[in-house]
């Protein structure tokens, strides 16, 4: 397939998960309600991202390395606000 | 860098996030308790991860073949769960 088609495949795949995921981070900020999410999980979602991030870089993919910053920041956020919110 | 190097700093991307979604699975099977997901944005994902699986065969990535493999099956389990278990 011509190279062009499949970076417009991987842009769809980008968009497609990277709005799923807005909703958590929209509603953890409002409800600050960090109850149900796990500060171990989170790390490991946030750490697995920055590599498949660094991952994109080597392999060239535009949508790997959109996709993945958008996610690293909104994974950060969601660490941040565990850390912020969490009850004492 | 050797792309067996890649590869590598590929697979442990894969190994973090899909182990970060597991626990989600897992709780949700167990308890039953659907109410916190929502259907449109399980959708959104299922596809998003469906089209990352097929740009992974593209892109001749191993890593993402991998990964995404694997979270096909356990974002539609979620969706089955939510379709099943969803109070009428």
């Amino acid at each position: 397939m011509n190279s062009n088609y499949i970076e417009i495949l991987g842009f769809i795949a980008a968009i497609l998960t990277t709005a799923a995921f807005l909703p958590q981070v929209y509603k953890t900020w409002k409800t600050k309600d960090v109850s149900g999410l796990s500060m171990p999980m989170l790390i490991i979602f946030f750490v697995g991202i920055v590599f498949w991030l660094i991952y994109g870089f080597y392999k060239e993919s535009p949508s790997m390395i959109f996709a993945n910053s958008i996610t690293t920041i909104t994974s950060f956020m969601l660490v941040y606000f565990k850390f912020k919110y969490e009850k004492r």
